[in-house]
Parts: C-alpha cells; structure tokens; sequence
C-alpha cells in the first residue's frame, strides 16, 4: 500500500458530484499524490465531447446517447437542479467566488497527470464509444480499477 | 490490514448502483480476495425475495414494504428510470451486450462466496423482515460493519 | 497509517444518508476509533442552525440559502420523500423502534469527540456563512481533508 495513491470511482454524473471528485483528486495531485479516476455509467457524461460524433449505433444505445449529456459543460445537478437553472446558478455562483469550472478542472487533472480511465462494459451497456469521449483517457475494466485500489491508501466511490 | 479483503456498503437500491456494487465484488473474488457486501437502507430491496411474504407489520413498516420494490429484478434506475422504462431499456442492453443480469450476479456472488450482511437496524425502520430476504443472509449490525472494513483495504459506500 | 481512524465525506444531504454517516461516525467512535467526518455541498444543511440567521448575501447564495433546508430536523429522504411525507413517517417508524433521532445523532457525535469540518469551499459557492452553522465545526478546505484520510484506515464518500 502507498501512502501517495488514490483512487476514485466516479458513477455519477452530476455536476456536483463529479466537481467533489475532481476537487479531491486535483488536491490529492497537487500534494504529490498519484490519483487514478475510474469512470462509469453516469460518470462518463462527464468526459463526453461536447459535439455530436456520428456513430453506428443500436436503436437503444442510440436513444441513452442522445437522453444523456455530452459533456463536462452540460451536466445537471443532483439538488434543485429543475431543468438545468440549478446547474446555470451553481456554475455562476462558482463564477463569481473564481472556482474553477468543471472543464477547466478535467484540464488541471490532466496537466496533473491524474491518470483517468473509461469504464469499458459501462461504454458498452450505455453505447458510448471511444470517438465519443475526450483524448487521453485509458480505456479498461473492473480488473484495473482493483489492481489500482490495491496500491492506493483512499479508495472513494462517487 | 489484508490486501485482499474489500467491503462495500450497498446503502442504494437502484438497478444501475447495486449492479455496480456487485461488479466490483464479484470482480475482487474473481481476484482471490475476500469480499463482504453490507446491505442497509434501500440497498435493501434488492435482497428481498420477490413473490409476497405474509408477515404481520405496523401501519407504517407495511407502507414501506408495500411501496418499496420486491427484490432485484424490479429496481428501478438512478437516472431517466421514466416510471421503470429507463431500468427495462438497461436490462435489455444489458442482455444484447451479455452482460449478466442482477439476480445473476447475486447468484455468482453467492457462489464466489461473498458474505452477504442484512443491516438489523435498516430492516427494523423499513420494516423489512429476515423471513422477506432471501437465504444465505447474515443479520448483523455497524459494529460488524466496522470490524470486516477494519480488515480490509478497500471500503466503499455505494 | 492508524487501525483506529476513519473519515467520511458527508457530501449529501438526505435524512437517511446522513444518518447512515452519523450511524458508521458513532459507532466507530464508541469502539474507541478517531473519527473526521468531513461537510460539504447538501451535507452542509446538515449543520445549519434551526433559525434564521441575518446575513449579508448576494442573490443567488440568498437562493440557494432560502430553498436549502435549514438543519438535521428538516432534510427530505433520498426516495419516496413525497414532498417530505416519507421523512415524516421515517421519523415516526425511527422513533416507534427507539433508534436515536438525527439531531440526538450529532449530539452523541460531539460528545464522543468526533471532529466535524464543514468545507470552506462549498461554503462559498452555497453562501453559507459560518454565523449559519451549529457551534463546534472546524472550517477548512479539501488539503485537510486529505491529510486526515492519509491517516485513516477507512475513508468513505456518502
């Protein structure tokens, strides 16, 4: 076990959610830690691109595609989100107190290099593919992630 | 601490988390490693048997297990659920991509001998009785909790 | 790292989920472990005073602040709240089956010494101010919340 690694799981898609997470790992990496990101389900909202990327799809995935955000920019909120104005008030408020916005928190992970990884069988239940998602990412599977949170000191599931 | 004990709480009952509470158990035992799930709350539900146990309750306890759903296959999902539709679109992905199904997975659990813990003091609020789990449950409280993630080096909250 | 330490993110800010963390928080600390249970985002109502407090806001922490729930007699469930309906008879059933209230919970907390930190980051963007929040919290950001996970055994996100 290392003291200087963590990992976390992020499930959920909201925009709350996913800006806890990448407030943690972004601190974790900037006190030297090694931080690995596991995306799934709804967490993989979060590193979709922002444009419409023409795929081959089945009929089901194509309608969880086109019901689901694309992207870091347009996530809801978990709370008071009522159709997106929650989220718009959160990202002013975040604004105004000079927070950073979620997309500029994903590019400080990166530069961090915070190691993020695509959860495999959630890209293939939700049909997302990896044309979808942003650059950079490793693409894998439970078995890493464990592999991962063995060597880790703080393992969270958000 | 064992590398190789991991828990996790399954506090929700939603299709999409306790599948994925139950992919990552599955996986470590898959791994060699010595899993304990601790099911409280809604996480619950998807332990009850699913045909209708006569069971005499308060008013209030009979509410909840009326309103609650019976057991894994009737989970709805944390996101676009759509009055259930939302959980029928996953399962048939699911099923297209042969991804197991939930009850599937809990019968690999079992089988991977994953201890599985009822939370006593969540089925006395819910109302929930042992007779409404299925079998193969232990019953037991946080301080069992505390003692199994004590051993363990990877603790979720799911 | 420390056998008898635990920390838990209390980032959302539903009756039965914080409960759920006050439940793991006391439990623990009855069995002699050091407990930090960390406040942030929803989990800050938690901790917010009964009352109105006057406070000089800007207008959209004025909003968040107004349609937030003030305190651990108020919050809603995580499902069937029914507009608060099911937190009323989750109480009740808690009460009939002598389980501790949540306010009783946080007393017990701090009478067993568990250190309770309310995120200063989240107190911003929600414009919760500290005049706000019950007596007895430590106010600081995420590099302490990870300093005190680094020497805990267990860390978990609720």
């Amino acid at each position: 076990m290392d003291k200087t690694k963590k990992t976390i799981i992020v499930f959920s898609g909201e925009l709350d959610k996913v800006m806890a997470a990448f407030v943690i790992a972004n601190g974790a990496a900037a006190m030297g830690d090694e931080v690995t990101m596991f995306f799934t389900f709804w967490g993989l909202n979060a590193l979709r691109k922002p444009e419409k990327i023409k795929v081959q799809k089945g009929f089901l995935q194509a309608m969880f595609g086109w019901m689901m955000p694309r992207g870091a920019a347009r996530l809801g909120i978990s709370n008071m989100n009522f159709g997106g104005m929650g989220a718009v008030m959160m990202k002013m408020v975040m604004k105004q107190r000079n927070v950073d916005s979620l997309p500029e928190m994903i590019q400080t992970a990166r530069e961090q290099g915070i190691k993020m990884i695509a959860c495999t069988m959630s890209m293939d239940v939700m049909g997302i593919t990896e044309e979808e998602l942003i650059d950079g990412l490793e693409l894998a599977g439970v078995a890493t992630y464990l592999s991962e949170a063995d060597e880790a000191n703080v393992n969270l599931f958000i």
